[in-house]
């Protein structure tokens, strides 16, 4: 059986480069006594990875040098020898950047195959699932509130927009590119949207978002850091509530030059009483059914839409990682193998 | 009846001065219908008030030119035209810096005289109700955690101390000069007292800082800003909670010279989930009885300690409250007139 895997081959200096990664081939070994081996068929990609590629300690350990990059995958059980599982069962877990992978069987879930496979990574996924606990459990949303959310076709922030809606609020999508605030307001139905990509000045990005946001803004759920945040810290309404679960502008680096923009930060948290709590997926899996629950109806229904980037091929995997770290994906980022 | 004020003669350009403020003389209106006049025995001072000097919009309006600066005072009621209030009352309110206030009746609290009457001031006002309100609604304690925190002689501090203390938590005292750490630890039974002036440094006062947490930080209530966040930061655990009650370093103006460190902030909350609340008192009165009631016997039955710097005569107001901004008070700073 021929295997693929690609491996961390070097740490990224600043931006991420092809370079990093390295194809290799390998024979996949047999499961051992509670394990099943996995061939995969749909590889997740996220911007955590980024992180991941860096030697520095986080709440999840980096990636060796020469190690398999860490993600999730989606496929079929070929060989089991772990209670529950046999050949055939679709399935998902953290299987890594690679074709076939052996998990213990406690690790790896069953997947519903009357949902598209890939599902699983993205709308009912770890993305899918980070949008719900970020806007329920920090983001503690009320009808009539303002909610933004920036890569909002992405799949937290079309998560976010989406459930923000539905619970009664005004949303507004932040985004890069006409083609994505057009897909923000007619498949995710934000009630706008702005391309933040069409401004100079963090100034008149934030003169556009207090267009669209007239009643301040209620709810930041901050996926992307950089001048969007600097844009939308002066119009958070006073109790406005920003649970932060990402900073991809900064994955590779922030603009540290002055001035200390920290102060004026602790001031508006006191003065407006904002309620700003960090989120890590981990330590919410508990909730995950009762997510599955109330939104996998919804997605089986289409009431929630979700939308994919598809790159075909593990040999790919790098190049579209890359790119989806500059925000050229249009959607959830899956590799199909 | 010869009635003193003093009223904000100019804005402060960075630090305030005694300038800033007049002595004047004035004749006290009589009590209109519902209202009381009150003859002010007690005045307080506090940090927030510094912020009221400037034309900045906050959660509270701030003081016009030539205005009575405001602030709590406790006293007797001398005249009342209030139901409920009767000549020889003491009770409290938001007098002003002035010998004689009219206040209306709704917005007076008659006062329990079995304490001292500068305790609705300090302790059992609006500091310590601002301490408690902090450590339980935002900073969560539990057994065993670590507790940080600054000012620690002063009201807010010293109460967070001792509640935690009492909560299990170890209490770590940042506060300036050595007898404000021997009083921090003799008087309000912090496990250890750190003299933030005594290292030229953050590294260093971090270091000293980490020695008296050897578990790190879980609940770090802010009420000072500065060398002291930027020392403590790096040593929040994960999950840490930091309730903004007030940023005295910075209340005269921040060192905005570079680097910003508002991204590594955001990579901290992220990383290490922290919950950042920012606290106004004002929004929280409704918890005031309950305070009281679990409080008021701790204080009475000394189980709660207060320490209190007097200041005689409200002419020397605005020099005690110039001192009180530079950490040059021992406890509340209250000034008896």
């Amino acid at each position: 059986m021929a295997a693929q895997r690609i491996v961390l081959a070097s740490r990224p200096e600043g931006e991420a480069e092809l370079e990093n990664f390295r194809l290799e081939t390998f024979e996949p070994p047999a499961p051992g006594d509670g394990e099943v081996l996995i061939e995969v068929s749909h590889l997740s990609l996220d911007p955590y990875m980024r992180g991941r590629m860096n030697a520095v300690k986080s709440y999840a350990p980096y990636v060796e040098l020469d190690a398999v990059m860490t993600g999730q995958g989606v496929g079929h059980v070929v060989a089991s020898r772990a209670e529950g599982f046999a050949e055939g069962d679709l399935v998902t877990g953290m299987t890594g950047w690679q074709s076939h992978a052996v998990l213990p069987g406690a690790e790896v879930r069953k997947l519903d195959d009357s949902l598209p496979p890939s599902a699983a990574l993205g709308v009912l996924g770890m993305p899918g699932f980070t949008g719900w606990v970020g806007l329920n459990t920090f983001g503690r949303p009320k009808p009539g509130e303002t909610l933004v959310v920036a890569a909002a076709t992405g799949p937290v922030g079309s998560m976010v927009g989406q459930l923000a809606k539905r619970a009664g609020l005004r949303t507004v999508a932040i985004a890069g590119g006409a083609e994505k605030c057009r897909i923000a307001q007619e498949t995710f139905g934000f009630d706008a949207a702005i391309d933040h990509r069409a401004f100079d000045t963090v100034k008149d990005l934030r003169a556009a978002i207090a267009a669209a946001a007239p009643d301040g803004i209620d709810i930041y759920v901050e996926n992307v850091g950089g001048d969007v945040l600097r844009a939308v810290l002066p119009l958070l309404n006073d109790h406005a509530r920003v649970p932060v679960i990402g900073t991809i502008a900064w994955y590779s680096g922030a603009d540290l030059s002055g001035p200390d923009t920290l102060p004026n930060l602790w001031r508006q948290v006191l003065v407006k009483r904002l309620s700003i709590n960090g989120l890590i997926i981990f330590d919410h899996w508990g909730d995950y059914p009762a997510f599955l629950e109330e939104v996998g109806p919804l997605v089986a229904s289409g009431e929630i839409a979700s939308l994919e980037d598809v790159a075909e091929g593990l040999e790919n995997a790098p190049e579209a990682f890359l790119r989806m770290l500059k925000g050229g994906n249009m959607g959830k980022q899956v590799v199909k193998l």
